[in-house]
């Protein structure tokens, strides 16, 4: 089970002004499952999307890129659609894939009278397979007579793959006298589930924000959230995270960061993307522990975020966690290499270093904390969520990382995923 | 059991003019084992090592950097003796532990009459926790009592912490009429082992080789041998790669890498080194599977030798290869992702390499070969040993590195070893 995801009430997910969402059972991998979602967006929106660094990119992803283009140069008005399917990634399937995915935004662009351009495609499943094309064009029009705006709740479940648990967040925020809404969703279990090409985030807000403004926050935001998370350290090669601001709402357009409500509103995408990051960190697979590392007092952010990340993916730190096990040596172990990732740390002085389990000091001048008692360490470890903290005292920056553990199930879902 | 790795047979082990070996049972954490390793070397010798670039790096090996620092400045002639203690890896033990591995090199040097810097001291085996130097000291007597040529085969047992089985070599080659000896051993059984400080390789020989010549061939052989492993990925605080050159034989003194000889016997150093620092691969937490990664076509060692670990790391390739999963797809996914640690991989064309399987064509043009059958590829994931290659027709730079599978064991062992 997921490590304290709390289950979705349909209800809480507001609808979003200008946006309709609509899904069908296709057949691409399961009969009787939603595996097809399209997603409609209003004329005047600002669409930003960032995407996986991974050299072996789907076909989507590609093709995601060369659509945002367009819309940078102004060949098209805007994106007016999404459409997502799983059980196939179509990634790692060469010019056929490409071909394929085109395909799909060209019937998908003839039904719903578009430019094919104005689409964005995304897939997750398996990879190296190619799209079952029949049943995913058959799906299309079915996706298309569903849309509605209330269908959040249904379109969490038609992206997932081998997810537990569906992952969607909603909240809201006051700009004056008016209020903005933001809903979002996303899948994944791992960084790749096995076999799979994984993480896919969509979060919609009713805000009027200007496209390179929201280009700008949308980077921002995915590095303070799904570029904080890590199950197994492996990138998936479908990786996508979308921001939609219809500009539906009756607040006043954000233009700059110096624009009254940009804070809020940024304050508000943030928090429903670190809360849809974090549940693929509580649904990781054969996740235990939900492993919060932060890094504090670090020269700059990538000092911090690559000591994050440095116990975050330590096999050793995670089977320790597993075990419930306050292994400060692994822990200590980890920071010392992180060298290896950032030059700059090449100068750390573990003598000034300081970890903490929760709020309890467990290490200090190169070694254990002379107050430390293990049973105060074995207290937090026996929890589900463990906090840890390195204060580094060399610097002024910081960054926090979310992670889980390491079990036998981890071991046993990817080495029997095939066979 | 490790994956074929031969038992040491005793007389193959051939002893090295001016190296005498002795050890003790001195019950630094267990009752009734060899636990302490002092190794003689003849004056005149050279001696070269590489260690750890973990931050938190041990006690003992800050030591031993000054010590050779010392025979760099010409503070003392050379380096007479190494004293090696298992059972506590006096690592994060703060400023007590830089005064043990002192103090234990001060005794030695009093029970041996020479220089307390010409002595390099090294300790493996738990962390965190203070030499028990009562024990250690008693030891040290009763160790250089025991000195002789023909002790590898104790010595490497001595050294042994977790390891399931010693880890010893010895070769020679002829330059001209003389023959040259080489003999070798290592410890270790993951970069770093539960709550262990692990790797340690020393190798010694009968050639003549100046000391700045030995200290490049170091280094060299280091990053083609130690450096070139890994079980999961976590490097040790205590790494050490020691080699001795005592110039007992009687062939002609080897002062630069034009010298008759040299070639031979860098090969044979090399030669050595490798099979020490698979041997540990071999042995490697819960390993089932020994793994050789060769990358070629590269535009630069870096990128070959990022790419193999960035298979060679992944736990996810690691959990298919334990279950003999042909699993091309997190292969691919792991080679695309390798630019996250290599920057020039970020134009790497993935339709341009292919991915072998043994002597398999198994993916080329961005996906799987069309003249790919899964049954072939599955013979070659049902034996012990599998071999992988990428193509990667950019460069004529090429890496081979050695890995293991990633077992339910290996998480048995990390995540029940304090409890």
């Amino acid at each position: 089970m997921p490590v304290n995801l709390p289950e979705i009430v349909p209800s809480s997910l507001t609808p979003i002004q200008g946006i309709r969402l609509g899904w069908a059972e296709s057949n691409i991998k399961t009969e009787n499952r939603k595996d097809l979602l399209v997603i409609e967006i209003c004329d005047g929106s600002a669409v930003s999307g960032v995407f996986t660094q991974n050299r072996f990119c789907a076909a989507p992803v590609t093709l995601c890129k060369q659509h945002l283009t367009a819309v940078k140069n102004n060949t098209i008005s805007g994106i007016k659609a999404l459409v997502v399917n799983t059980g196939n990634a179509n990634a790692g399937t060469g010019e056929q894939g490409m071909l394929d995915a085109l395909t799909t935004c060209q019937h998908l662009a003839e039904i719903m009278a578009i430019p094919v351009e104005s689409i964005l495609p995304f897939s997750t499943g398996v990879i190296l397979e190619h799209l079952p094309m029949d049943k995913l064009l058959a799906g299309l029009p079915l996706a298309v007579k569903n849309l509605t705006t209330d269908n959040w709740t249904d379109a969490a479940s038609a992206i997932m793959t081998t997810d537990i648990a569906p992952k969607a967040y909603a909240t809201q925020v006051k700009v004056g006298d008016d209020k903005i809404h933001i809903t979002g969703i996303s899948k994944g279990a791992g960084m790749i589930h096995p076999n799979m090409a994984t993480m896919l985030g969509y979060v919609a807000t009713d805000a009027h924000i200007t496209q390179s403004l929201l280009d700008s926050m949308t980077k921002e935001i995915a590095d303070l959230s799904f570029n904080c998370i890590s199950v197994d350290g492996d990138t998936s090669t479908n990786d996508s995270f979308i921001v939609i601001a219809t500009g539906k709402s009756d607040a006043p357009a954000i233009t700059s960061a110096n624009d009254k409500g940009y804070q809020e509103v940024f304050n508000a995408l943030l928090e429903t993307s670190q809360y849809l990051a974090k549940a693929i960190v509580r649904d990781g697979e054969g996740a235990t522990k939900f492993i919060t590392v932060t890094v504090k007092g670090a020269l700059s952010v990538e000092e911090a975020k690559t000591i994050g990340f440095s116990i975050g993916k330590s096999p050793l730190v995670k089977t320790a966690m597993f075990a419930s096990d306050p292994n400060l040596g692994r822990v200590l172990a980890a920071i010392g290499y992180a060298s290896r990732e950032c030059e700059s740390l090449a100068n750390l002085d573990t003598n000034q270093l300081e970890l903490y389990f929760g709020d309890l000091l467990v290490a200090e001048k190169g070694g254990r904390a002379a107050s430390y008692k293990e049973d105060d360490g074995q207290t937090i470890m026996n929890e589900a969520e463990i906090d840890m903290t390195v204060q580094l005292h060399r610097g002024n920056k910081e960054s926090t990382i979310w992670t889980c553990d390491f079990s036998y199930d981890y071991v046993k879902i990817n080495a029997e995923y095939r066979t």
